[in-house]
Order: structure tokens, then C-alpha cells, then sequence
């Protein structure tokens, strides 16, 4: 945010408070509606719950086409929580106001009780698209389209098309496509608002219209949708059923979305723990969230501990092996982690692809084998002449670190690439998974070369 | 990739392969013609590198405009490994039919020998076009914009605006925004393709055109013009110099493209890497590339050792303790890079902002402060009971694993904000720099703990 955005931002605040204080909610409501709805939503984050409250109910009940603008801005629990202080007219014509896949997202989050009772206030036929909406499975194309979209049928002239574009209102979801499908609605091809200006008024859509579409699936992973309209630089993407029928589109602005979303999720995994902590503030969510990984990671420690403690006897002896356990176990850690976030990325992207297994796990160990004979070199010179350690613990500390690093790597390309073999999200998995099991790993090979290096 | 997908490749690969064995290149041609520029691309990667050449040489020749949209899909890496097959006059009619921000991409990665030979060999206008990308910095809006673009004077009517973008050829960038200037190129309006056919053709542009134009200036980082673009869900965005001169657009494809781009950046740096390792396949880059963050990890390593050497005396009397090192620093290590994932990414999607610093930093310390009590009682219990350790090293380990937890937390979530604040990318010295100065802290936290706890 530059100063200049900071500067205006905290001038439109003052402004508001002072507004609210006044309770003069149509000036609030006149406030609002010279800024885009998502500067409104993020100025929202300033203000406290109870003028959150007020403005939105303002807003509601002054505007709610505006106010569903807003809160589609908003993250699903904030905008739950608003939702929740209006009265249930209001409710529902905000919910009205909005497309029914935006609607379908946030009915989704409520309970079953809040769900009921909202789609009975709703429009049957609103109520009724939500409902189609909400039998998709989470993340397909058939919970994120929109099913209110602009087709014509393939008999239809270039100037009758424009015609009837010019006839729907502002709710065409993607008006830079028109989509042609047959007397059953199956999906026949698209040509652009601009190839409709190009042709003559009475040429026929069908025959200028392109007819290799790249369509969606209902029932098609979101991510896996995200990835087509990227790799294909489309501007929306068409969704059929099971019978090729189109039934909704998904707009870019809803990919990019997904794109993010994905990006964050795989962010929030590898660090093992869940993207529901992105949702809600509250603490106790973010520690059940993190709970298990952690639980995984502390049986590894303790694990670890019973590997070293069975070597008491080594310890006992060379007490200074200890001090190496840190920098050979943290090491691994550090290129381990490099690896198996590479991959998870590069699966993501679609840059590495499953079948290049041997490829990316070779890679991956030659990097670590010149980086483990480097460092290992480097940490056995250094303890010879810093710590003064004997030349076997050297070889020792260098062998042990090397070691580390290679299992590291090794863990670290194969379980990402094994999962998504095996169809598991390598991300869920990765983080503290393989970091621990590294440790146990190195932890016993380092005290197993200390056994035949340093003891007599 | 579903089984058909695959399939279908496998069959086209095999056609490919056996026309090129032919030399039958004019077929190899009419065969890729079938396939979209970025399944051509995706092909690639299964042909050896004499096919591939082989079949770009032959687009090149004969479809240079084909080879060119197939070249704007490879990475830049693999393109210009391509393009330096090509011969002098092959490789100027490829360039020339990229946009300029595609030609100045790849040949901002080129040797200064190489840029200066392909320059003088594309028409003036081209070459004078992609210098001028070249002067704007690296990763700017000035760089990715293309400056073919299509406006309209303000005095233009509807009709006229229509049939000037209907006389205009193929080139045009953004086909459904028509931007609107002055007589000096001042951009002072927007309106859609379809906003335009919703007027009555006499009517001036000027009187329907939105003229509150979200835009982006030439020296305006990438990353903030896709928070931009993605923030207001817009399709293009254009781009103004200094004077507020309309200089070039941004189209959606590009935006993506950012946003991958930058995510992947942020995934590389988080794990002590840089994302140039993504574009470039030898090890021996990977390992240029990882060397220092791994050389400051070894560096805080042999700290660590210090320290444990430095309280060898505890540990020659409690040997037990040593075990308890590799648990309270990988937990440690898991909590920090929980933090600071949560916090590069949120900064990153503007979900977390820079002033929060002391309400997120708080946060993350309290859901440390809640899983260290669980896992110091759990460690602590877990050694007493299966161990069998003494009580005193059980709280010993208890709490020293909730101080790793503690200092992990407060540093993981302080370290970003604080180098966000000072205008520092928090990605970049964050994942190895927090695990290995919250090791050493830990360390000496758990020693000093020992000595005041079990030594009598």
C-alpha cells in the first residue's frame, strides 16, 4: 500500500466513524458507494465489530445489491458473521443479490438449521439453483460455476445474438463469449463478443463459431480446471454435464481465485497445517488444526531419543558427539524441506509430472551428494581446527553429515512423488513427515559409523 | 492427466516420431497444426533433443507464427536453447511474431552478443518496440506490458470505435476493453466491447466510458499489478508512464502467469532456494544456488556444537539429556516454519497487512504457548512413564521443548513482519535462517535449564 493509499484510506475512516457516531446511516451508505466493493471490504478490517455491524446493515438495507458486492469480497467466515446480524428480509435479499455460486460458497459454511432457513426465504427458483449447486461435490466445477450464463442456439444469426445480448441485463456472468449449444443444450462451440463483430449481420453463429471448446466438467477437480483455463489463456470456461450439456461457466476472476487458493493451500500443508487457518482467527481452531503433524513429530522425537539412548555406551565415552547431532540433523532438515517443496510445486504447476519419478529423484540425490561432500568437508575441517576434535570424529561428523543429506534428499523427492502416484495430495504429507523420519534415520546411522569409527 | 489424455499423446507421439524418422517435416507440420500451441509445447518434453529441434525447425520455416506461439508456452530456458537452432533469418521471423513483451522476455535472458545480432536483424519498428521493454526494469509493469494495444480518441462515437477495432487485424491484445485517450495518448476512460454495443452508435465514447480506470504505472512491481488486477477482478489492466500516457496493457494470461510466478518464488525462498533453479535443469546451478543458506545453516550448526560443548560437563553427568536434543529442535523447527509460511503467504496475498505486525506476532505466540504445555506435559510424561527418566528431567524436557516453542513462534512470526516493514521480501531469509538461530537459542535455553534443574 503506498503512502498516498494510506493516506486516503485513513481520511475515509475518519469520515465513516465520525458518520456512525452521528448514526447517520445514509450518509454512510453514500460514503461507501464511491469506492469499488473491494476497497469497501478491505476498509472493513479497520473498522471494530460493532461499526462493522452497522455498515453492513446500513448497507443491506439501503443497497443490497451493493451489500452482496461486498460480501463477496469478504472471507467466508466474515461474511458469515454479518450475515448472521441481519434480519431475515434483509438476509435474503442480499443472498438474492448474489450469483448462486457465490451464494452456494457461503451457505455451504453455515449450519444445517441456517441453511433451512435461509433457502426458505430465498426465490423458489434462486433456491432451487443453490440447491443444484450445493449436491456437487466441494471444489468441482459444478459447485463453482455459474449457471446463469449467455448461450444462443446454433441457428441463430451474428446480428440476432447481439440483440439478445444487449436484451439480458447486467447479470451475464461472462459477456465476452457467446456460447452456442443445440435444441437440448448440448455445448456446440463459442465464438467472442469480438468474431461476432467481425462477420455480417445475417451469417449464422454456427459457422463462424469455433467448435473445439475447451469445456469443464461438473464433476472435474477445481484445480485441475484452474490448470486448463491457464494453460489455454482462456478468459472463462464452459462447464457440461455428463451429457456434454452446458450447464454453467466459470469466470476467470473465480480461477484466479482458485489459483490462489490452491497456492495458499499447498503453503499451509507443507508446513503441516491446514489452510482452514486461513478461514478463522481463533487460536484453538489454529492449535486442532496443528495438532496431529506435530503429535507425528514429537513419536519421532521420542524415537530419536531411544536411538540415541541405546547408544549411551558411545556417548559415554565421546561425550563431544553430541554437540554434531544438531548441525547433521538440521542439515538433512534444510535439504530435505528444499526438495520435497520443489516437488510439491513443481507437480502443482505442472512443471514436473508424475512419470518423471527416476528423473527428479536422481536430480535431486546428485544435488545433495555434491553439497554433502562440500559441507560434510567443511564441517570435518572445521571441528578439526576449531572444536579440535580428532581426525576420526572428523570423519565421522563430515561421513554423517553427508549421509544425512542424501537420505534426506532421497525421502524428500520420493514421498511427494510416490503420493501423487499413489493419488494422495503430496502436500498433505511432506513437511514434518519427512523431517522426522529423516532425523531417526540419520540419528542411527550416525551413531552406527560412531561404533565403527571412534570406539575401539 | 486422465487415461485418455495420455493415450491420445501416446498415439500422436507415435505418429510424430515416425514422420520425423521420415523427414517428412511438411507432415510434421500439418499434424501440429491439429494440437492448441501449449499441447505442442507439453509435447516437447517427450521428444529427444534432436526431435526437438527437428520440429521446430520445421514450424519455424514453414509457420513461423505457429512456432512463435509455441515458443511463448516453453520455458525460457528451453526456448532459447530452440531459438539458437534456428537459423539468422528463421529466428527474426519467429521474434518478430511474438508480442514485444514476449520477444524482450527472452531476450532479456540472452548474452549481450546474442541480443545485439538478433536486434539488428527484426524490423526497425519491432526492435525499437522491445528496446524500449528492455530499458523498463526487471519484473516492472513497463517490462511485461505489451504496447500493442488498441484506443480510441474521446471524440470517437460507438459506431466508429466499432469499426475500428473491426479494421484493426488479429494483433489486438485486449479484444474486449476499449481504452479511451486524449489527444496527447492520456488515458481517460475504459469501456467494455459490450458496453459499447448497449449504446446508440452516434453516441460519443466519452459519454458512457467509466472513467474511474483502475491502472498500473511502468514502474510498478509485477506482484502489486496482479494484486491489482485480481483485487478489482478485472481482464487487463493498462499501463500509464509518469505523465499518466497510455503506454501499453496487461492482459489477464500475463497476470496469471504473475501470480504463478510469484507463488513458486515465494515456495523457493521459504526453503532457502531460489526460483531461477525452476528454469534452469543443471545440478550444478541448483547447487550454486543453495550453498549459501545451507553454508549459514552449517555456520549456526557449529554454533550449536559450541554451545553443547561448552555444557559438557552436564552432559557427562546426565548422558540421558543428549537424546532430548533432536525433539526439542525439530518441534521448535516445525513451529517456526508454521509461522512463517502462514506469514509469507498471507503478507503475500495481501491477507495479512504490515501494520497488523503486533496482533499476528501475538497470535502465533499463543497458539505456541497452548501446543508447547500439551507437548512439554506429553514429552515430559512420555520420558517419565516409557523412559523411565527422573522427574527433575522430565520437567527438564517439558519445559525447554515449550521454550523452543515459544522463541520459534515469537521469531518465525517477528522475522517476516519485520522484514516486510523494512521493504525486504520476507520470503527470501526466512526458512533456514529462523530453524537454525531458534536451534542454537534452544540449546543453551535447554542446557542452562539442566543446570539449574538436575545438577544438585
Amino acid at each position: 500500500m503506498s503512502a498516498h493509499e494510506a493516506q486516503t484510506r485513513s481520511v475515509l475512516l475518519e469520515s465513516l466513524r465520525r458518520l456512525l457516531r452521528r448514526g447517520a446511516s445514509g450518509h454512510v451508505v453514500n460514503l461507501l458507494s464511491k469506492f469499488r466493493p473491494a476497497d469497501v471490504a478491505a476498509l472493513f478490517k479497520d473498522l471494530n465489530e460493532r461499526q462493522r455491524r452497522e455498515v453492513f446493515v446500513a448497507l443491506a438495507s439501503r443497497d443490497p445489491d451493493r451489500a452482496a458486492l461486498v460480501l463477496r469480497e469478504l472471507n467466508v467466515h466474515a461474511g458469515l458473521e454479518l450475515l448472521d446480524v441481519l434480519d431475515k428480509e434483509q438476509r435474503a435479499m442480499v443472498m438474492g443479490a448474489l450469483t448462486p455460486d457465490d451464494a452456494a460458497e457461503l451457505i455451504s459454511e453455515m449450519d444445517e438449521d441456517g441453511r433451512q432457513e435461509l433457502l426458505e426465504t430465498l426465490r423458489s427458483r434462486e433456491a432451487r439453483e443453490i440447491r443444484h449447486l450445493l449436491e456437487y461435490g466441494e471444489e468441482t466445477g459444478g459447485r463453482i460455476m455459474n449457471p446463469e450464463f449467455f448461450a444462443v442456439k446454433e441457428t441463430v444469426t451474428a446480428a440476432e445474438a447481439i440483440t439478445a445480448l444487449q436484451d439480458r441485463g447486467a447479470e451475464v456472468e461472462v459477456p465476452f463469449y457467446i456460447y452456442v449449444v443445440d435444441e437440448r443444450q448440448h455445448l456446440l462451440g463459442v465464438l467472442s463478443l469480438r468474431q461476432l463483430l467481425l462477420v455480417r449481420p445475417g451469417e449464422q453463429v454456427s459457422h463462424t463459431m469455433t467448435t473445439d471448446v475447451v469445456s469443464a466438467t461438473t464433476d472435474m477437480d477445481q484445480e485441475e480446471i484452474a490448470r486448463l483455463v491457464a494453460r489455454y489463456d482462456l478468459l472463462a470456461i464452459p462447464v457440461v454435464d455428463g451429457q456434454h450439456r452446458l450447464v454453467g461457466v466459470i469466470a476467470i476472476d473465480d480461477i484466479i481465485d482458485v489459483l490462489k487458493e490452491e497456492a495458499t493451500e499447498d503453503f499451509y500443508r507443507l508446513a503441516g497445517t491446514s489452510e482452514d487457518e486461513r478461514l478463522h482467527r481463533s487460536v484453538f481452531r489454529a492449535v486442532r488444526l496443528r495438532i496431529p503433524w506435530l503429535l507425528a513429530s514429537l513419536a519421532g522425537g521420542l524415537l530419536a531419543s531411544q536411538v540415541i539412548n541405546h547408544y549411551q555406551g558411545v556417548l559415554t565415552k565421546v561425550v563431544i558427539l553430541a554437540g554434531f547431532i544438531p548441525v547433521i540433523l538440521g542439515m538433512g532438515g534444510n535439504i530435505g524441506t528444499q526438495c520435497s517443496t520443489i516437488i510439491v510445486r513443481g507437480l502443482a504447476t505442472g512443471r514436473i509430472e508424475i512419470r518423471e519419478l527416476w528423473r527428479v529423484i536422481f536430480r535431486e540425490v546428485r544435488i545433495a551428494m555434491i553439497l554433502g561432500v562440500i559441507y560434510g568437508t567443511l564441517l570435518g575441517l572445521g571441528g578439526l581446527f576449531l572444536l579440535e576434535i580428532s581426525p576420526s570424529v572428523a570423519l565421522l561428523i563430515g561421513l554423517s553429515l553427508l549421509a544425512s543429506m542424501l537420505i534426506a534428499a532421497l525421502f524428500g523427492s520420493a514421498l511427494p512423488m510416490l503420493l501423487s502416484r499413489m493419488g494422495v495430495d503430496p502436500a498433505v504429507a511432506t513437511g514434518p513427515l519427512i523431517t522426522t523420519s529423516v532425523d531417526v534415520m540419520a540419528i542411527a546411522i550416525f551413531f552406527q559409523l560412531a561404533v565403527l569409527l571412534v570406539l575401539d
